[in-house]
C-alpha cells in the first residue's frame, strides 16, 4: 500500500522504473502487470510512475520504447531504388529486432495485444500511423501502387517472420542467418508492396 | 477454496468446463488463467479438472481444439497440382481461423505463448511437428526442395496475416475479403514453397 523508499535524483528514479517496467511487461504481460507492484520494485511511490507516464498504457507505450526509432527507420527503408524497397525493408525491420533486447520488447509488444484489449488498440494504431502509413505513402494507391490490404499484408510478413523467429522460436528460423532471411522475405514483400 | 456445486453428467460438466476455460484463456491469457477460477466458472471440484485435462496446459491443449483438425486441413492441402499449393494451403489457413470462433482461439493460442514459456514450448512443438513437418515433408529438401527456412517463412507469412487481421485487426485486413487476401498471398506462399 505504501511505497518501500525513495530515491534522489529523477532521472535515475525514471530509468529504474523502466527498467521494472520493461521486465515486468515482459514477464507477466500486459495485464498481469500492475503499477503498484512496477513502483514497489523500484522502490517508489505509485503516484510518481502516474506522473511521469500518465498511467499504464503511457508506462507500455514508453517501455516499448520503439516508436520513434521504429518510425525513423521505416521512414528510412523507404527512401532509395524502389527495386532493392523490400530487401530494404526487412533489413530495417530485422535492426530493429534482431537483439535479445528487441526479442523480450517483441514478446512484450504482443503479449500486450493479446492480452489486453486497450494495449491492441495502442498497438493496432501506432502500427497503422506509423509504419503502415509509411508504407502507404510510398506505394500505395494514391500513388497508383498497391491496395490498403497489400501493404497490410507486406507488414504481416514481417510480424510472423518476427513471431517464429522471437516469440516461437521455431528452430529453423530462430537459428537462421539474417541474410538468408533477407534473401527470401524480400523478394515477398518487394511483390506485395511494387509488383 | 470449495466449489459451488456439481453438476451431473459428465459429458455436459467437462462441455461446461472447456466453454469457460475458452473464455478465461481468451481474456485473461494463459498466465492469468487458473484451473481454481475456471472450476469456480463451471460450478466443480478443481480436482476434477486434474481428472480430465492433466492439469493447465492439457486444458489448454483441449481448449484450443485445432490440433487434428488443423493437421488434417494441412495434409490435405498439400495433396493436390503443385502450382495451385500456396492457393491451396492460405485457403486452408482462412478456413481454420476465419470465423468468430477460430479469431479468439488464435488470440488464446498467440497469448499463450508470449505469456508463457511453457505454453510457448508447447506450441512451438504443435507447429513445427504438424504444420512445417507437413510443409517439409511436402516441399522440402529431401524432395529436393526448398530449404527448412524457406517452409517456416511461407508458414509465417500465414500466422503474420492472422496477427494483423485476428488480433490487431488492422482495419485493411481485418475487413479484407478473403478471395482478396488469396490473391494476395497465395504467390508468396507459392514462391517460398515451390520455386
Amino acid at each position: 500500500m505504501s511505497s518501500r523508499g525513495r530515491r534522489a535524483g529523477a532521472g535515475d528514479t525514471r530509468a529504474d522504473i523502466l527498467e521494472v517496467a520493461r521486465e515486468e511487461f515482459a514477464t507477466k504481460g500486459y495485464a498481469g502487470t500492475s503499477l503498484r507492484g512496477v513502483a514497489r520494485g523500484a522502490g517508489v511511490d505509485p503516484a510518481l510512475l502516474h506522473h511521469y507516464f500518465d498511467g499504464k498504457a503511457g508506462l507500455f507505450a514508453e517501455v516499448v520504447g520503439v516508436p520513434a526509432d521504429l518510425d525513423e527507420r521505416v521512414a528510412a527503408a523507404v527512401v532509395g531504388p524502389v527495386e532493392e524497397a523490400g530487401e530494404r525493408i526487412v533489413r530495417a525491420f530485422l535492426g530493429i529486432w534482431d537483439h535479445p533486447e528487441g526479442r523480450t520488447r517483441f514478446r512484450a509488444l504482443v503479449g500486450a495485444a493479446t492480452s489486453q484489449e486497450q494495449a491492441a488498440v495502442v498497438l493496432r494504431d501506432f502500427v497503422s500511423r506509423t509504419v503502415l502509413n509509411r508504407l502507404t505513402t510510398a506505394f500505395g494507391e494514391d500513388r497508383g501502387g498497391v491496395s490498403e490490404v497489400a501493404v497490410a499484408l507486406a507488414g504481416s510478413q514481417l510480424v510472423g517472420m518476427a513471431m517464429l523467429r522471437y516469440v516461437l522460436e521455431v528452430p529453423a528460423l530462430a537459428g537462421a542467418d539474417p541474410e538468408e532471411i533477407v534473401a527470401l522475405l524480400a523478394p515477398t514483400i518487394q511483390s506485395l508492396l511494387v509488383d
